[in-house]
Protein backbone atom coordinates (compact mmCIF):
# COMPACT_ATOMS: atom_id res chain seq x y z
CA UNK A 1 0.00 0.00 0.00
CA UNK A 2 3.10 2.01 -0.42
CA UNK A 3 2.14 5.84 -1.87
CA UNK A 4 5.40 5.36 -4.09
CA UNK A 5 6.56 3.48 -6.84
CA UNK A 6 9.45 1.54 -6.25
CA UNK A 7 12.28 3.39 -8.24
CA UNK A 8 11.17 6.79 -5.72
CA UNK A 9 12.07 4.55 -3.02
CA UNK A 10 15.20 2.82 -4.29
CA UNK A 11 16.64 6.69 -4.83
CA UNK A 12 16.43 7.37 -1.10
CA UNK A 13 18.04 4.16 -0.16
CA UNK A 14 19.40 0.68 -1.62
CA UNK A 15 17.11 -1.87 -2.20
CA UNK A 16 18.00 -3.81 1.24
CA UNK A 17 17.33 -2.82 5.08
CA UNK A 18 19.34 0.13 6.85
CA UNK A 19 19.19 -0.54 10.68
CA UNK A 20 20.12 2.85 11.82
CA UNK A 21 21.05 2.92 16.10
CA UNK A 22 21.48 5.65 18.24
CA UNK A 23 23.54 3.81 20.30
CA UNK A 24 24.14 1.45 23.68
CA UNK A 25 21.16 -1.26 21.80
CA UNK A 26 20.38 -4.10 24.19
CA UNK A 27 23.02 -7.23 23.84
CA UNK A 28 20.91 -8.86 26.86
CA UNK A 29 17.32 -9.86 27.52
CA UNK A 30 14.81 -9.01 24.78
CA UNK A 31 17.44 -7.53 22.10
CA UNK A 32 14.72 -6.04 19.99
CA UNK A 33 17.23 -4.15 17.57
CA UNK A 34 19.54 -7.14 17.07
CA UNK A 35 16.89 -9.52 16.85
CA UNK A 36 15.78 -7.12 14.21
CA UNK A 37 19.28 -7.27 12.29
CA UNK A 38 19.45 -11.13 12.14
CA UNK A 39 16.42 -12.03 10.87
CA UNK A 40 17.35 -9.54 7.70
CA UNK A 41 20.81 -11.43 7.86
CA UNK A 42 18.31 -14.75 7.03
CA UNK A 43 21.08 -17.27 8.51
CA UNK A 44 23.79 -15.88 6.33
CA UNK A 45 27.43 -14.36 7.17
CA UNK A 46 26.51 -10.86 9.27
CA UNK A 47 30.41 -8.89 9.58
CA UNK A 48 31.04 -6.99 12.48
CA UNK A 49 32.67 -3.94 11.47
CA UNK A 50 34.51 -2.11 13.92
CA UNK A 51 36.42 0.14 11.68
CA UNK A 52 35.19 3.11 14.04
CA UNK A 53 37.28 2.36 16.75
CA UNK A 54 40.41 3.32 17.13
CA UNK A 55 40.78 0.10 20.02
CA UNK A 56 38.37 -2.56 18.32
CA UNK A 57 39.42 -4.87 21.22
CA UNK A 58 36.39 -5.96 22.74
CA UNK A 59 33.84 -5.24 20.28
CA UNK A 60 33.32 -8.07 17.73
CA UNK A 61 33.31 -10.42 21.61
CA UNK A 62 30.56 -8.39 22.87
CA UNK A 63 28.30 -8.75 19.52
CA UNK A 64 29.14 -12.49 19.43
CA UNK A 65 27.21 -12.75 22.92
CA UNK A 66 24.58 -9.80 21.65
CA UNK A 67 23.95 -12.16 18.57
CA UNK A 68 24.11 -16.13 20.25
CA UNK A 69 21.65 -17.69 19.74
CA UNK A 70 19.37 -15.05 17.62
CA UNK A 71 19.67 -17.57 14.08
CA UNK A 72 22.50 -15.83 12.31
CA UNK A 73 24.73 -18.26 10.10
CA UNK A 74 28.40 -16.86 10.99
CA UNK A 75 29.72 -13.71 12.66
CA UNK A 76 33.20 -12.23 11.36
CA UNK A 77 35.03 -9.07 11.90
CA UNK A 78 36.22 -6.80 9.51
CA UNK A 79 38.67 -4.27 10.87
CA UNK A 80 41.29 -1.90 9.24
CA UNK A 81 44.41 -0.71 10.85
CA UNK A 82 44.73 2.19 7.96
CA UNK A 83 43.59 2.79 4.84
CA UNK A 84 46.32 0.46 2.85
CA UNK A 85 44.57 -2.28 4.72
CA UNK A 86 41.61 -1.50 3.43
CA UNK A 87 42.59 -1.87 -0.23
CA UNK A 88 43.95 -5.63 0.10
CA UNK A 89 42.23 -8.33 -1.17
CA UNK A 90 42.31 -10.67 2.25
CA UNK A 91 40.04 -7.62 3.84
CA UNK A 92 37.56 -7.73 0.75
CA UNK A 93 37.42 -11.58 1.37
CA UNK A 94 35.46 -11.17 4.88
CA UNK A 95 32.61 -9.41 2.85
CA UNK A 96 32.50 -11.84 0.28
CA UNK A 97 29.42 -14.18 1.06
CA UNK A 98 28.00 -11.17 3.62
CA UNK A 99 24.59 -10.87 3.49
CA UNK A 100 24.89 -8.10 6.29
CA UNK A 101 27.28 -5.61 7.88
CA UNK A 102 27.17 -3.91 11.25
CA UNK A 103 29.20 -0.76 11.93
CA UNK A 104 29.85 -1.01 15.69
CA UNK A 105 30.64 2.69 17.46
CA UNK A 106 33.50 5.42 17.39
CA UNK A 107 34.87 8.30 15.47
CA UNK A 108 32.75 8.22 12.03
CA UNK A 109 35.69 9.62 10.33
CA UNK A 110 37.31 6.61 10.87
CA UNK A 111 34.98 4.78 9.11
CA UNK A 112 34.84 7.52 6.33
CA UNK A 113 38.84 8.06 6.34
CA UNK A 114 39.72 4.20 6.19
CA UNK A 115 37.21 2.77 3.82
CA UNK A 116 35.75 5.78 2.02
CA UNK A 117 35.98 4.82 -1.63
CA UNK A 118 37.80 1.44 -1.38
CA UNK A 119 36.93 -1.94 -2.64
CA UNK A 120 35.02 -2.61 0.87
CA UNK A 121 32.90 0.23 0.60
CA UNK A 122 31.87 -0.68 -2.98
CA UNK A 123 30.81 -4.39 -1.49
CA UNK A 124 28.98 -2.97 1.26
CA UNK A 125 27.11 -0.84 -1.07
CA UNK A 126 26.39 -4.32 -3.13
CA UNK A 127 25.26 -5.80 -0.28
CA UNK A 128 22.61 -3.11 0.60
CA UNK A 129 21.54 -2.89 -3.47
CA UNK A 130 21.55 -6.93 -3.31
CA UNK A 131 19.26 -7.37 -0.53
CA UNK A 132 21.28 -7.21 2.57
CA UNK A 133 21.46 -5.16 6.02
CA UNK A 134 23.55 -2.83 6.55
CA UNK A 135 23.25 -1.40 10.57
CA UNK A 136 25.14 1.18 12.62
CA UNK A 137 25.58 1.91 16.30
CA UNK A 138 26.60 5.41 16.98
CA UNK A 139 29.06 6.65 14.99
CA UNK A 140 28.15 3.31 12.48
CA UNK A 141 24.55 5.03 12.41
CA UNK A 142 26.21 9.19 11.81
CA UNK A 143 27.92 7.80 8.92
CA UNK A 144 24.96 6.24 7.26
CA UNK A 145 24.09 9.87 5.60
CA UNK A 146 25.14 11.81 2.73
CA UNK A 147 26.63 14.18 5.13
CA UNK A 148 27.39 13.53 8.24
CA UNK A 149 27.43 15.01 11.79
CA UNK A 150 30.53 14.86 13.04
CA UNK A 151 30.93 17.13 16.12
CA UNK A 152 28.90 19.72 17.93
CA UNK A 153 28.30 20.25 20.86
CA UNK A 154 25.95 18.62 23.50
CA UNK A 155 23.35 20.38 25.82
CA UNK A 156 23.92 23.42 24.41
CA UNK A 157 21.71 25.43 22.43
CA UNK A 158 23.67 25.75 18.93
CA UNK A 159 25.82 28.14 18.25
CA UNK A 160 26.14 29.34 14.40
CA UNK A 161 29.68 27.96 14.07
CA UNK A 162 29.51 25.03 16.48
CA UNK A 163 29.14 22.34 13.73
CA UNK A 164 31.59 20.22 12.39
CA UNK A 165 29.85 17.90 9.56
CA UNK A 166 32.08 15.81 5.97
CA UNK A 167 30.47 13.35 3.36
CA UNK A 168 29.49 10.18 4.86
CA UNK A 169 28.77 6.97 3.20
CA UNK A 170 25.58 8.18 1.99
CA UNK A 171 23.70 5.19 2.18
CA UNK A 172 20.67 6.98 2.94
CA UNK A 173 19.93 10.15 1.07
CA UNK A 174 18.37 13.62 2.42
CA UNK A 175 18.61 13.14 5.75
CA UNK A 176 20.87 13.66 8.63
CA UNK A 177 21.34 11.09 11.33
CA UNK A 178 22.12 11.95 15.15
CA UNK A 179 22.06 9.43 18.50
CA UNK A 180 22.35 8.93 21.58
CA UNK A 181 19.83 11.93 21.34
CA UNK A 182 17.67 12.57 24.27
CA UNK A 183 20.76 10.87 26.68
CA UNK A 184 23.23 13.64 25.52
CA UNK A 185 20.64 16.65 25.07
CA UNK A 186 21.43 16.79 20.91
CA UNK A 187 18.14 19.02 20.07
CA UNK A 188 20.46 22.12 19.31
CA UNK A 189 23.21 20.15 17.10
CA UNK A 190 20.00 18.88 15.06
CA UNK A 191 18.20 21.84 14.47
CA UNK A 192 21.53 23.52 13.52
CA UNK A 193 22.31 20.93 10.97
CA UNK A 194 19.09 21.08 9.36
CA UNK A 195 19.26 24.92 9.07
CA UNK A 196 21.79 24.57 7.16
CA UNK A 197 20.04 23.05 4.59
CA UNK A 198 16.41 22.61 5.51
CA UNK A 199 16.28 20.08 2.52
CA UNK A 200 18.16 17.31 4.85
CA UNK A 201 15.61 15.51 7.57
CA UNK A 202 17.36 15.81 10.71
CA UNK A 203 16.87 12.49 12.48
CA UNK A 204 17.94 12.31 16.13
CA UNK A 205 17.85 8.90 17.48
CA UNK A 206 17.77 7.89 21.58
CA UNK A 207 20.31 4.69 22.27
CA UNK A 208 18.68 1.41 22.55
CA UNK A 209 16.73 2.66 19.46
CA UNK A 210 16.36 2.40 15.93
CA UNK A 211 15.11 3.10 12.37
CA UNK A 212 14.33 0.39 10.41
CA UNK A 213 14.56 1.83 6.66
CA UNK A 214 13.37 0.29 3.75
CA UNK A 215 12.99 2.31 0.27
CA UNK A 216 11.42 5.48 1.49
CA UNK A 217 9.86 4.27 4.51
CA UNK A 218 11.55 3.32 8.04
CA UNK A 219 9.96 2.10 11.00
CA UNK A 220 11.18 2.92 15.10
CA UNK A 221 11.86 -0.48 16.92
CA UNK A 222 13.35 -0.09 20.71
CA UNK A 223 12.95 1.65 24.22
CA UNK A 224 13.68 5.20 23.28
CA UNK A 225 12.19 7.60 20.74
CA UNK A 226 13.16 9.16 17.55
CA UNK A 227 12.46 12.79 16.81
CA UNK A 228 12.32 13.81 13.02
CA UNK A 229 13.05 17.36 12.75
CA UNK A 230 11.06 19.08 9.24
CA UNK A 231 12.95 22.42 8.31
CA UNK A 232 10.78 22.76 4.97
CA UNK A 233 8.41 24.82 6.54
CA UNK A 234 10.96 27.06 8.29
CA UNK A 235 10.28 31.08 7.82
CA UNK A 236 12.91 32.49 9.19
CA UNK A 237 16.66 31.56 9.65
CA UNK A 238 19.57 33.58 10.76
CA UNK A 239 22.39 30.96 9.63
CA UNK A 240 23.70 33.21 7.29
CA UNK A 241 23.63 36.77 8.35
CA UNK A 242 24.96 35.59 12.62
CA UNK A 243 28.55 35.57 13.44
CA UNK A 244 30.10 31.71 14.58
CA UNK A 245 29.15 32.73 18.14
CA UNK A 246 25.85 34.08 18.09
CA UNK A 247 22.91 31.80 18.56
CA UNK A 248 20.55 30.03 16.06
CA UNK A 249 16.92 31.76 15.87
CA UNK A 250 14.46 29.27 13.94
CA UNK A 251 10.89 29.58 13.15
CA UNK A 252 8.18 27.44 12.19
CA UNK A 253 10.32 23.48 12.42
CA UNK A 254 8.08 20.92 12.01
CA UNK A 255 8.88 18.44 14.88
CA UNK A 256 7.60 14.72 15.11
CA UNK A 257 8.66 12.49 18.09
CA UNK A 258 8.36 8.57 17.31
CA UNK A 259 8.58 5.64 19.20
CA UNK A 260 8.22 1.87 18.63
CA UNK A 261 5.46 1.06 16.58
CA UNK A 262 5.32 4.39 14.43
CA UNK A 263 6.93 4.67 10.67
CA UNK A 264 7.84 7.43 8.46
CA UNK A 265 7.37 8.08 4.82
CA UNK A 266 10.66 9.74 3.77
CA UNK A 267 9.46 10.80 0.66
CA UNK A 268 5.81 12.60 1.90
CA UNK A 269 7.65 13.70 5.31
CA UNK A 270 5.13 11.76 7.01
CA UNK A 271 4.23 9.78 9.52
CA UNK A 272 2.54 6.82 8.31
CA UNK A 273 0.42 4.61 10.40
CA UNK A 274 1.18 1.21 11.03
CA UNK A 275 -1.02 -0.43 9.02
CA UNK A 276 0.32 1.41 5.79
CA UNK A 277 3.68 0.53 6.56
CA UNK A 278 3.21 -3.48 6.78
CA UNK A 279 3.30 -3.79 3.42
CA UNK A 280 6.68 -2.06 2.62
CA UNK A 281 8.30 -3.36 5.53
CA UNK A 282 8.45 -7.10 6.21
CA UNK A 283 9.15 -9.14 9.14
CA UNK A 284 10.08 -7.73 12.90
CA UNK B 1 2.08 48.69 16.68
CA UNK B 2 0.71 46.03 18.52
CA UNK B 3 -1.95 43.98 16.58
CA UNK B 4 -4.17 43.11 19.78
CA UNK B 5 -6.14 45.12 21.61
CA UNK B 6 -4.76 46.64 25.91
CA UNK B 7 -7.51 44.09 27.02
CA UNK B 8 -6.40 41.18 25.28
CA UNK B 9 -2.91 41.37 26.00
CA UNK B 10 -3.99 41.84 29.86
CA UNK B 11 -5.87 39.09 29.76
CA UNK B 12 -2.07 36.93 29.50
CA UNK B 13 -0.40 38.78 31.86
CA UNK B 14 -0.86 41.44 34.12
CA UNK B 15 0.11 45.39 34.01
CA UNK B 16 3.45 44.86 34.96
CA UNK B 17 6.71 42.98 33.46
CA UNK B 18 7.74 39.11 33.69
CA UNK B 19 11.40 38.52 33.67
CA UNK B 20 11.64 34.42 33.36
CA UNK B 21 14.95 33.25 33.54
CA UNK B 22 15.94 29.60 32.34
CA UNK B 23 18.79 29.29 35.95
CA UNK B 24 22.04 30.54 36.04
CA UNK B 25 21.53 34.53 34.98
CA UNK B 26 25.43 35.85 35.19
CA UNK B 27 25.94 37.99 37.87
CA UNK B 28 29.15 39.35 36.59
CA UNK B 29 29.98 41.34 33.42
CA UNK B 30 27.63 42.47 31.54
CA UNK B 31 24.07 41.43 33.40
CA UNK B 32 21.98 41.73 30.74
CA UNK B 33 19.48 39.83 32.47
CA UNK B 34 19.95 41.49 36.21
CA UNK B 35 20.01 44.99 34.06
CA UNK B 36 17.05 44.29 32.49
CA UNK B 37 15.24 43.60 35.95
CA UNK B 38 16.92 46.25 37.88
CA UNK B 39 15.49 49.08 35.39
CA UNK B 40 12.03 48.36 35.75
CA UNK B 41 12.24 48.64 39.07
CA UNK B 42 12.93 52.38 38.42
CA UNK B 43 15.09 52.98 41.48
CA UNK B 44 12.17 51.61 43.72
CA UNK B 45 12.22 48.55 46.04
CA UNK B 46 13.30 45.23 44.78
CA UNK B 47 12.62 42.23 47.31
CA UNK B 48 14.53 39.20 46.51
CA UNK B 49 11.91 36.31 47.62
CA UNK B 50 14.39 32.98 48.62
CA UNK B 51 11.20 31.00 49.03
CA UNK B 52 11.92 28.47 46.91
CA UNK B 53 14.95 27.78 49.06
CA UNK B 54 15.03 24.65 51.39
CA UNK B 55 18.14 26.70 52.76
CA UNK B 56 18.62 30.35 52.02
CA UNK B 57 21.54 31.31 53.08
CA UNK B 58 24.14 33.61 50.87
CA UNK B 59 21.02 33.52 48.12
CA UNK B 60 20.28 37.36 49.08
CA UNK B 61 23.88 38.21 49.40
CA UNK B 62 24.83 37.01 45.85
CA UNK B 63 22.02 39.05 44.70
CA UNK B 64 23.13 42.19 46.55
CA UNK B 65 26.31 42.05 44.69
CA UNK B 66 24.79 41.21 41.43
CA UNK B 67 22.37 43.80 41.34
CA UNK B 68 25.47 46.07 42.78
CA UNK B 69 25.61 49.52 40.23
CA UNK B 70 22.24 48.68 38.84
CA UNK B 71 20.78 51.49 40.20
CA UNK B 72 17.76 49.42 42.72
CA UNK B 73 17.20 52.02 45.10
CA UNK B 74 16.59 49.08 48.05
CA UNK B 75 16.97 45.59 48.06
CA UNK B 76 15.00 43.68 51.12
CA UNK B 77 15.01 39.88 51.14
CA UNK B 78 11.42 38.06 51.58
CA UNK B 79 12.26 34.46 53.09
CA UNK B 80 9.39 32.48 55.09
CA UNK B 81 10.26 29.38 56.87
CA UNK B 82 6.91 28.04 57.03
CA UNK B 83 3.06 28.83 55.83
CA UNK B 84 2.42 30.67 59.06
CA UNK B 85 4.75 33.29 58.66
CA UNK B 86 3.73 33.97 55.28
CA UNK B 87 0.33 34.94 57.11
CA UNK B 88 2.90 37.66 59.34
CA UNK B 89 1.97 41.32 59.12
CA UNK B 90 5.55 41.64 59.67
CA UNK B 91 6.39 39.52 55.87
CA UNK B 92 4.15 41.75 54.14
CA UNK B 93 5.77 45.03 55.29
CA UNK B 94 8.70 43.69 53.32
CA UNK B 95 6.52 44.36 50.31
CA UNK B 96 5.19 47.22 50.81
CA UNK B 97 6.79 49.58 48.72
CA UNK B 98 8.25 47.52 46.64
CA UNK B 99 8.00 47.66 42.45
CA UNK B 100 10.04 44.75 41.78
CA UNK B 101 9.98 41.15 42.86
CA UNK B 102 12.62 38.24 42.46
CA UNK B 103 12.17 34.53 42.71
CA UNK B 104 15.42 32.63 42.93
CA UNK B 105 15.63 28.74 42.51
CA UNK B 106 15.03 25.91 44.35
CA UNK B 107 11.71 23.78 44.59
CA UNK B 108 8.99 25.63 43.10
CA UNK B 109 6.73 23.28 45.44
CA UNK B 110 8.30 25.55 48.09
CA UNK B 111 7.19 28.16 46.41
CA UNK B 112 3.32 27.77 46.20
CA UNK B 113 2.78 25.86 49.28
CA UNK B 114 3.80 28.16 51.57
CA UNK B 115 2.68 31.36 50.02
CA UNK B 116 0.12 29.82 47.42
CA UNK B 117 -3.59 31.77 48.70
CA UNK B 118 -1.83 34.09 51.35
CA UNK B 119 -1.76 37.99 51.28
CA UNK B 120 1.89 37.80 50.37
CA UNK B 121 0.36 36.21 46.79
CA UNK B 122 -1.94 38.77 46.53
CA UNK B 123 0.18 41.47 47.34
CA UNK B 124 2.35 40.00 44.80
CA UNK B 125 0.17 39.64 41.86
CA UNK B 126 -1.02 43.27 42.78
CA UNK B 127 2.63 44.51 42.42
CA UNK B 128 2.43 43.03 38.84
CA UNK B 129 -0.88 44.28 38.09
CA UNK B 130 -0.03 48.23 39.12
CA UNK B 131 2.83 48.06 36.46
CA UNK B 132 5.47 46.56 38.81
CA UNK B 133 8.08 43.45 37.64
CA UNK B 134 8.03 40.51 38.65
CA UNK B 135 11.25 37.92 37.59
CA UNK B 136 11.96 34.61 38.75
CA UNK B 137 14.88 31.90 37.68
CA UNK B 138 14.88 28.23 37.84
CA UNK B 139 12.20 27.04 40.40
CA UNK B 140 10.94 30.97 39.97
CA UNK B 141 10.71 30.93 36.51
CA UNK B 142 8.86 27.41 36.78
CA UNK B 143 6.19 28.88 39.50
CA UNK B 144 4.75 31.46 36.72
CA UNK B 145 2.87 29.20 34.76
CA UNK B 146 -1.23 28.23 35.41
CA UNK B 147 0.10 24.60 35.85
CA UNK B 148 3.95 24.44 36.77
CA UNK B 149 6.18 21.47 35.62
CA UNK B 150 7.38 20.42 39.02
CA UNK B 151 9.06 17.19 37.98
CA UNK B 152 10.24 15.06 35.47
CA UNK B 153 12.77 13.16 34.07
CA UNK B 154 15.88 14.99 31.95
CA UNK B 155 18.32 13.40 29.24
CA UNK B 156 15.12 10.83 28.11
CA UNK B 157 12.55 11.12 25.83
CA UNK B 158 8.78 11.37 27.85
CA UNK B 159 7.66 8.38 28.76
CA UNK B 160 3.57 9.13 29.94
CA UNK B 161 3.65 8.54 33.70
CA UNK B 162 7.00 10.47 33.88
CA UNK B 163 5.42 14.04 34.84
CA UNK B 164 4.64 15.97 37.83
CA UNK B 165 2.59 19.14 37.32
CA UNK B 166 0.77 21.07 40.16
CA UNK B 167 -0.99 24.57 40.01
CA UNK B 168 1.81 27.59 40.18
CA UNK B 169 1.49 31.04 40.79
CA UNK B 170 -0.85 31.78 37.52
CA UNK B 171 0.73 35.13 36.59
CA UNK B 172 1.51 34.10 33.04
CA UNK B 173 -1.70 31.94 31.54
CA UNK B 174 -1.21 29.42 28.76
CA UNK B 175 1.69 28.58 29.09
CA UNK B 176 4.22 25.97 30.54
CA UNK B 177 8.10 27.05 31.19
CA UNK B 178 10.73 24.96 31.87
CA UNK B 179 14.21 25.85 32.79
CA UNK B 180 18.12 24.96 32.43
CA UNK B 181 16.48 23.94 28.65
CA UNK B 182 19.12 22.87 26.47
CA UNK B 183 21.45 22.53 29.56
CA UNK B 184 19.79 19.93 31.24
CA UNK B 185 18.04 17.81 27.64
CA UNK B 186 14.62 18.76 28.91
CA UNK B 187 12.94 18.89 25.38
CA UNK B 188 11.01 15.17 25.95
CA UNK B 189 9.47 16.49 28.84
CA UNK B 190 8.24 19.90 27.66
CA UNK B 191 7.00 18.15 25.09
CA UNK B 192 5.28 15.53 27.38
CA UNK B 193 3.76 18.82 29.05
CA UNK B 194 2.41 19.91 25.85
CA UNK B 195 0.76 16.92 24.72
CA UNK B 196 -1.11 16.19 27.95
CA UNK B 197 -2.88 19.19 26.97
CA UNK B 198 -2.06 21.03 22.96
CA UNK B 199 -4.25 24.53 24.54
CA UNK B 200 -0.86 25.53 26.58
CA UNK B 201 2.15 26.34 24.99
CA UNK B 202 5.94 25.33 25.57
CA UNK B 203 8.26 27.44 26.55
CA UNK B 204 11.90 25.77 27.39
CA UNK B 205 14.35 28.77 28.53
CA UNK B 206 18.44 27.87 28.75
CA UNK B 207 20.22 28.90 31.55
CA UNK B 208 21.34 32.99 31.67
CA UNK B 209 18.43 33.62 28.97
CA UNK B 210 15.35 35.02 30.18
CA UNK B 211 11.81 36.23 28.63
CA UNK B 212 10.90 39.49 29.38
CA UNK B 213 6.75 39.70 29.03
CA UNK B 214 4.75 42.41 28.52
CA UNK B 215 1.30 41.93 28.10
CA UNK B 216 1.25 39.26 25.26
CA UNK B 217 4.19 39.73 24.28
CA UNK B 218 7.63 38.18 25.07
CA UNK B 219 11.39 39.30 24.30
CA UNK B 220 14.51 37.18 24.54
CA UNK B 221 17.33 38.45 26.06
CA UNK B 222 20.65 36.32 27.03
CA UNK B 223 22.97 34.43 25.93
CA UNK B 224 21.15 31.25 25.28
CA UNK B 225 18.07 29.92 23.52
CA UNK B 226 14.24 29.67 23.89
CA UNK B 227 12.46 27.02 22.38
CA UNK B 228 8.61 27.45 21.68
CA UNK B 229 6.70 23.96 21.46
CA UNK B 230 3.52 24.95 19.50
CA UNK B 231 1.06 21.58 19.74
CA UNK B 232 -2.06 23.06 18.47
CA UNK B 233 -1.29 21.33 15.27
CA UNK B 234 -0.56 18.05 16.73
CA UNK B 235 -2.26 15.46 14.28
CA UNK B 236 -1.71 12.36 16.61
CA UNK B 237 -0.38 11.52 20.20
CA UNK B 238 -0.83 8.49 22.49
CA UNK B 239 -0.35 10.33 25.54
CA UNK B 240 -4.51 9.22 26.74
CA UNK B 241 -4.12 5.61 25.55
CA UNK B 242 -0.48 4.34 26.19
CA UNK B 243 0.48 3.18 29.56
CA UNK B 244 2.82 4.62 32.11
CA UNK B 245 6.34 3.46 31.06
CA UNK B 246 5.24 3.84 27.34
CA UNK B 247 6.82 6.25 25.59
CA UNK B 248 5.40 8.96 24.06
CA UNK B 249 4.15 9.25 19.97
CA UNK B 250 3.25 12.96 18.18
CA UNK B 251 2.92 13.84 15.36
CA UNK B 252 3.36 18.08 14.03
CA UNK B 253 4.60 20.01 16.50
CA UNK B 254 5.41 23.47 15.59
CA UNK B 255 8.56 24.39 17.16
CA UNK B 256 10.79 27.41 17.28
CA UNK B 257 14.14 28.52 18.16
CA UNK B 258 14.87 32.21 19.53
CA UNK B 259 18.00 33.84 20.47
CA UNK B 260 18.58 37.42 21.71
CA UNK B 261 16.68 40.01 20.26
CA UNK B 262 13.83 37.50 18.80
CA UNK B 263 10.41 38.33 20.33
CA UNK B 264 6.91 36.14 20.75
CA UNK B 265 3.24 37.11 20.42
CA UNK B 266 1.58 34.59 22.98
CA UNK B 267 -1.91 35.18 21.64
CA UNK B 268 -0.82 35.10 17.86
CA UNK B 269 1.51 31.98 18.78
CA UNK B 270 3.70 33.58 15.96
CA UNK B 271 7.43 35.26 16.09
CA UNK B 272 7.39 39.00 15.83
CA UNK B 273 9.92 40.73 14.02
CA UNK B 274 11.80 43.07 16.46
CA UNK B 275 10.48 46.18 15.01
CA UNK B 276 6.80 45.32 15.47
CA UNK B 277 7.82 44.54 19.40
CA UNK B 278 9.92 47.43 19.93
CA UNK B 279 6.06 49.58 20.83
CA UNK B 280 4.86 46.90 23.24
CA UNK B 281 8.01 46.63 25.67
CA UNK B 282 9.81 49.69 26.07
CA UNK B 283 13.37 49.76 27.18
CA UNK B 284 16.52 47.31 27.42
Amino acid sequence: MSRHDPEQAGARSGHGTLIIIGGHEAKKGQRKILKAVAQRVKGGRLVIATVASHRPEGYFESYQEGFDGLGVGELAELYVENRSEAMQEEKLRVLEEATGVFFSGGDQLRITSQIGDTPLEARIKEIHESGGVIAGTSAGASVMCETMLVKGTSEESYRIGNLQMAPGLGLIRGVIIDQHFAERGRMGRLLGAVAQNPRVLGIGIDEDTAIVVQGSHFAVIGSGAVYVADGSGITHSNVAEARADDLISLYDVRLHVLSDGDSFDLEGRRPVSADALKDAVPGD
